[in-house]
């Protein structure tokens, strides 16, 4: 796990200041070996990523979305680990909220996209258990919400 | 935490006897120090709080029945930890379900009706982590459905 | 626990071999006693059950695709457990997604099917706690998914 920062700047990825929710809920809990992070929405530099998968956005643009998600997930992981990626032992499950009509039915395809970045990132570390479904709606309209458990040492 | 019960009754919330599902699954499941309670819907002594926020409900009613979700949820806790509130850690995590049409985007205001309620009650050891989420439709018509994992000593 | 293998016989239930999904995540991941579950859709030995509950399929046909959700739990359990049964210890927590219009309001019903499968199955270690809700929408519009948390030693 030690080479996570520098893979992450290979693919170009620059984590973002864990945000705080503003809000009385926190962006992550550790108990024992496990953290629960906070469920973290489709967004990136330019903001929020919003619409309906789907209708509004392709798979493709889901999955980027989805992605986003997961750098989200890593930037708090990273925040509970007091910034050292060596503390990471693995993912152990994400569940991932897709926003999309009641016909759509590629919600793994879209979550791939974070799983498919995990795994780039932390290698065999990355692989993790996972529910991909539809939510009804999304705050703010974004595309993508995924939640994670994490373990760490 | 000495002081949840004393507390409670300043707020005049009265913890309803933890109710039992009526099926082949329990309110609560105790592994260790985590005690994972089942998804406790909006209701109060009226009854269920039911409709559709968004449509049937504005968000200031969808966070109160969040509220309510949340006094389920600490009946439960507090009959995982055999009625002494001195047992509870924390709250560790929350998960969500708002009962919205697909256009609906405030699903962080309404859950924040249990967060805020939780921490007014329990203090920091109330801070926990959390997805906000929209499902399609929720039991009976409910207007929220939130499960919570909680520690305890 | 160690007649679950001749009480699934006796039901006539025979464990298909634990799918790996074909994707960057696994069917399961165990953090010290718990093991961490991905949803499992509908389907049977023809295939995928789809349809929406309420509408393409009845609260019946909706409990018998929440079986085959519950089947396919416990036979990735019986994986984590290197095919001993003896090992687990008990159903933790059950999340349940019921692919449904809107206006569907009987998700406890629907999950109850995989609920009454495992008490049937597996006694009292079969007892969780557990969520219910729609999903807008479900991957290959399955009729239902459902992730699982169980104990093992």
């Amino acid at each position: 796990m030690s080479n996570v920062d520098s893979r992450l700047a290979e693919l170009g990825v620059t984590l973002p200041t864990a945000p705080a929710p503003a809000a009385n809920y926190v962006p992550f809990v550790i108990v024992g070996d496990l953290v629960f992070v906070s469920g973290q929405i489709s967004m990136n530099e330019n903001g929020l990523i919003t619409g309906k998968v789907g209708v509004d956005l392709d798979v493709a643009a889901g999955a980027a979305a989805a992605r986003t998600c997961a750098i989200g997930l890593l930037a708090q992981v990273k925040a509970a680990c007091d910034g050292d990626f060596d503390r990471l032992v693995r993912v152990v499950k994400l569940t991932g909220f897709v926003n999309s009509s009641p016909d759509f039915t590629d919600q793994p395809e879209v979550v791939n996209g974070a799983s498919d970045f995990l795994v780039d990132v932390l290698g065999d570390a990355g692989r993790h258990s996972r529910s991909a479904v539809s939510a009804g709606a999304l705050p703010r309209d974004v595309a993508v919400e995924i939640e994670g458990i994490f373990q760490i040492r």
